[in-house]
């Protein structure tokens, strides 16, 4: 049987704030990538998350990112060294694994947030700083890459699993990364259209670029969004499409 | 032969500040208690407070406290219950043991910080919670407790070890606990007059109140401070005095 | 002609994350209370909502905290002197008065958050310290005090403006106080009778406590909340229901 | 009587941690620049450093930052609009402007910190954004520029009095920006002949960059430092020389 997963971003509140619908996301996808207080979450969120995750059967993972609360972590901050970067992944990798320990389970994988994941898929040395900082805490854990991007081959070259990642949402430039979200139509607001792309890319083995290049990709997870209503919408019906199709939707860990 | 630990709070930095000479300190305690990002120390301050205690020797534990930056977690921050405070120590402890995992060692021992650690010696629901998050993180780690308050008692009935703790600088209230800094004669300074008294209650087990009362106490480590120059002398006088009447001043972890 | 003010906490945003529907607001209250920073709110959330109050001639004032972004200020600070807490007080009015002062206009008032405004409720010495922060920004400013409470006599002996306010939302305790939120029935829910009890207590100049005890207040404001779809529509209906006694709700520094 | 003012960033400690010897420093210069909470520096730090300046007749002026206090405010921070970056200036600078009102006096003048200071001296847009925040709070304000970059145009455009300064520690590159901290012999060490060189720049109207260029600048600032023991000697001698040479070392406000 084929089969693939689905990851979404959670655990994006803080405090009394909150981001995203993450009790409906929950049952439609079965990876969480959990801030783990660096530009968002916080040690209860955190383990509210963990929880309501274990509890639904859905994967949980790290998403690291750039201390950066007021820019949500999207905000490139340089002059930073990758071994800098290195030990603040490592630091926040190590506070989420305690919080599940404590839950009784282990985190299955790592995927890096915003400005920091954008870095990594443009830098090589950067990429194996991540790299380097998932092994160092668990060489189990699985890396969530970009297909022919450097995180894919930083990961291998660490001998670590990877997921190889493909976004339902967005856009790609002709180099396999992601568009900016500045060109027209790099971002997607069509659930069916969506879903339908989706489906395309897994199947083909490729992604069509913006600007009309055939792109190899191998899809191992397919990223969705909980932020609104309408991502909520997508993200059922990317799900929806993929099990029409005879895939098997279920945690990475349990079958990569 | 008799052996006893000594203790003392490193990696109190944060960005461009530093606090206290921690590579002198390095030099005379067997025991350093980290500080993991919530009153003070960042991954950068930790991992290399980490790798100097390691090259020396020197024990390390964790020395978490209530997220309070400004106020350095000497501030009581009321309205958390303790659930959320457990929290809050599994994610500062399981930081910084995947710091400590990252270069092939493990924490020997937990500390708590400031006014977490003089409410948890008050308090025996918040002793327990303490105690519980240590226990979630390694259920192997030593807690360094109070003689004779909740903190002792909460790590005995959690089945930890516990390293019972004297102050070389602080006088004790009848209850066995530190005596306000506010009151006349509660710091002490004179290093030889500290030492000599270190010395009286690790021999006599018990130490003598501010006013007077004789409190049973079981020493297993010394705090000592490494803030001022003074503070520094009086940690080497305090060493030096132990050496000198028999004991082996060892890391906790290799005796206790 | 009688006379009303109503006024909310407002720009209580961080970065990416929002709270409590402002827009909705600004058309039914003439009073804005403006985070600034310390428990919510930042420079662009300070000018984005400095701007829609003034486009809509809702009065602009200080809504200052405790330094407690992830408690959201509610939580008591121990361990501050009062001059530190005027201190902190001054900073924060000054950065919005700033604000304002760039879109070419000024601030009318100044209100207490969460565990601060709480905290000086119930202890005059910090109540003066908050006045004297107030006068040393503007003397001309507005001080929103609870009536019968150490704010309302610190203010006047300094000589401030005073508004007094009452709750729309919340029980009263003996002692003119708001009653704490664990109690049963200390939360009002139902619009209708929020309003009915705000007209009841503006025109007889006296509250019932929760125990049932009368105490004397007058209103020169009413406290209203935005933070969930209940609360405004509450909102709606106290304005609704004081237009519809006869009173004109227009912005304090109009009329007081 | 030739005049010239020298200035030192000061207040940039945070809660128990400080930096650099601003009590030395006092008695040296002649404008302080300090901390606005952003970068370094707290409400109580910002108050008593204001106190230790005005008694000392030291002009003082506001040291705004990106907000970055884990970076001191040296890392650029992308992804933020200059309209975004004006209003956390009028928001740091209004802050300090209250502080200082509350003990009855004005700041004179505003020098921007770090990687915004960089990145103002190389962007017209950027550096226009700086000088409208410091209109915006008081068209009085000195505005503190390097000659013959963006931030004096951008100053003069505005019609805001700008005070050009050179740096007493720090090698010029051909722009007439300072050269990188990474080039061999961009930082100066040596107390004297730094003095010697301010000297020469000051009576000479140019600066010989670092690989030989003549640069034309008018000083009528000197930037010294205060973070070590060897930088205050150095902010010393070059006051010595200056008065050596007939200068009056006095407040730019004074004479500007």
């Amino acid at each position: 049987m084929k089969t693939i997963d689905l990851n979404c971003d959670m655990g994006e509140g803080f405090g009394v704030y909150s981001l995203g619908d993450d009790k409906a996301m929950l049952d439609i996808v079965t990876s969480a990538n959990i801030a783990c207080g660096f530009h968002a979450g916080d040690p209860l969120v955190m383990a509210d998350t963990l929880a309501s995750a274990k509890a639904r059967g859905v994967g949980c993972g790290a998403h690291p990112s750039f201390m950066d609360l007021w820019g949500f972590g999207r905000r490139p901050i340089l002059g930073q060294s990758v071994g800098e970067i290195e030990k603040q992944l490592i630091y926040q990798i190590g506070a989420l694994q305690a919080l599940a320990h404590a839950q009784g389970f282990k985190l299955a994988h790592v995927k890096t947030h915003g400005s920091l994941g954008n870095m990594a898929n443009e830098d090589i040395e950067l990429a194996r700083a991540v790299a380097r900082a998932i092994k160092a805490v668990d060489p189990g854990f699985i890396f969530i890459v970009m297909p022919g991007l450097p995180t894919e081959r930083a990961g291998e070259e660490m001998g670590l699993k990877v997921a190889r990642e493909i976004y339902a949402d967005r856009a790609y430039a002709d180099n396999g990364n992601l568009a900016s979200r500045k060109l027209p139509g790099a971002v997607l607001h069509d659930a069916e259209a969506a879903a339908e792309r989706v489906l395309r890319i897994v199947e083909s083995g490729e992604v069509v670029s913006i600007s009309g290049a055939r792109i190899p990709v191998r899809a191992d997870t397919v990223c969705v969004h909980g932020d609104t209503a309408d991502a909520v919408a997508m993200a059922r019906a990317v799900r929806t499409r993929l099990e029409g199709a005879g895939y098997g939707v279920r945690p990475m860990a349990e079958w990569l």
